[in-house]
């Protein structure tokens, strides 16, 4: 069902559960020939399970990675009309167009790092409703950002990084946060893209709101209720990526949110996905233990745009090419300990 | 004095003393552009610093990084004769000929980041003494090794990378460790490729004997009585580095035990270094926090050859395209906060 319309729930949950799994052959060729290259065992530390768990996706035990791609979804959230963020609700419509100029970090990460780059601007002059008052979206309006998130992923990819920009969205994904993984607003809301004491503690305020509002804790409800038509675009491209044995680096706090939703819709729905980086917004660490994920980096970003994942594309780059690129003691008459 | 011969450790000292400082004009406008960058304050996290560090080094206050150099220094080593390495000590050479082949873990990291890579193998034939013995070289081995470092430096690159190679040098970076930070053999020493229980035990006090031999704790007579050619060579071509305002990323455990030897000798003879990562030998982490440097990844290697540092490549350049490529609020029409 690859370029398709996703349109219900209950149809891409189904698409969810019939997911492809890793291939067990080519983790086992791989991991033969990981300790037969020259070095000592081990040594080159989560270099060596990255290879192999990305020749399982990829269906081969020599894998190359040469045609990363980068999706930045953006949207507009209601409840910016609250004052949760540091900046305006105009910030998402200029932000785009700085992505599409070249201005953005996202941009000079995409270029140093090899990986096309493709831009989603997803309704802005329709912010979704504010979610303190009633359901972020309808269910029409989730599963259409779903497929949008769907259709962008480029089956030829063999790496995806899924980023996005929506001014107001660290508020829905700890509203998201908070609904899969046990209601505490504060244990879960931070000072996003920089919001004073008296900002954090509305923000908090708006969270718990939204949880009372929204008592669907159905993950997928949760998404719609509570998340952004860039949330949901995300959750889509990942599954896509799954369907097409892409491997994902995740970014940040807003889109792990995103993640998170299918992690809890569906056992496993994340194993074809890495995360990049642990974001300086406080929760992000958290969320990423609850889905048992160990981040690559951890280098004070909290930036979005899927710039903290970009930057691990190099990490990736780096472990697949001794993997695929070295020799063995045999071919280099190397002694082996 | 770039291309030269060092006569002597008093002549190189003298040389590390009168090294260059970063560039205070071109810090503070780099550090205002960013401030100007399309992004929240400090949403870049670390890559904001390593920006701005890396202007003031280059003297000039837009940057870029377009051509690495990494240079792996070989060499044997007297003590091996002692059972310290899990490995044979002709693997020195073997592996010298894999990097000229193209064939180890280093070759492929170089690759990935666009780095020239240049292998100097120092008299092979000829090891280091055992410095359970007595000194591990004379003064006339180690300012030789100090010159090849020193030499082998591009002065054309804009980031250096130093990598080793050296069956048993963990023994001699462990030495060199316990002599520069306070003499206790068993906080320093580690199971380097992979030794076992007996082996660390063995190797712990072999690193007990060469510190009774050798008690002189003058740091560049601590390189020359406890380090081997490949480590006074990177110290001299971190010393190099430094002359010619060319940033360096540290490697692991050997790397930074050479490299400590600078900064004991000359207060802030490492302020143009980085670290790369922290290795998995358990004394890396320590060492790098009593140098005050905080390492950029933590992946679990502890391969040696410069693989570390060489990663972290990708995490500078994408630090310096960031600064260097952004847009500013204004070029962008985007509203600040």
């Amino acid at each position: 069902m690859p370029h398709r319309t996703i349109a219900t729930l209950a149809e891409f949950r189904v698409a969810l559960a019939g997911q492809p799994v890793p291939d067990a052959s080519a983790i086992e060729v791989a991991r033969r020939r990981n300790g037969q290259l020259t070095k000592p065992p081990a040594a080159l530390g989560r270099l060596e399970d990255i290879a192999i768990w990305y020749a399982g996706w990829r269906g081969t035990a020599r894998p190359c990675l040469e045609r990363p791609q980068v999706i930045i979804f953006a949207g507009n959230h209601g409840v910016t009309a609250r004052g949760v963020s540091a900046f305006p609700a105009e910030v998402t419509v200029q932000m785009v167009a700085n992505f599409q100029a070249g201005g953005a970090a996202i941009n000079q990460l995409a270029k140093t790092f090899g990986a096309k780059m493709d831009v989603h601007a997803l309704d802005l002059d329709c912010p979704t409703a504010d979610f303190t008052e009633g359901p972020a979206m309808s269910e029409a309006e989730v599963t259409a950002a779903l497929t949008t998130g769907w259709n962008a992923v480029d089956p030829e990819a063999d790496l995806l990084v899924t980023g996005e920009m929506g001014i107001g969205n660290t508020t829905a994904a700890s509203a998201i946060a908070a609904a899969l993984f046990g209601d505490d607003p504060e244990a879960w809301t931070g000072r996003g893209t920089g919001v004073s004491d008296a900002g954090l503690a509305l923000k908090t305020r708006i969270v718990g709101e939204a949880l009372n509002r929204n008592p669907d804790r159905d993950p997928l409800a949760v998404l719609q209720n509570l998340g952004g038509r860039e949330l949901a675009a995300m959750a889509g491209a990942i599954a896509r990526a799954r369907a097409e044995r892409i491997p994902v680096i995740l970014d940040g706090f807003i889109c792990t949110a995103a993640a998170a939703t299918l992690a809890r819709a569906q056992a496993g729905a994340l194993d074809h996905c890495i995360a990049g980086h642990v974001s300086a917004e406080g929760a992000h660490g958290p969320m990423l233990q609850r889905l048992g994920l160990t981040p690559l980096l951890d280098l004070g970003m909290r930036l979005g745009e899927g710039s903290g994942a970009a930057l691990a594309i190099g990490i990736l780059k780096g472990a697949i090419a001794c993997h695929s690129g070295m020799a063995t003691f045999a071919e280099a008459g190397v002694s082996d300990a």
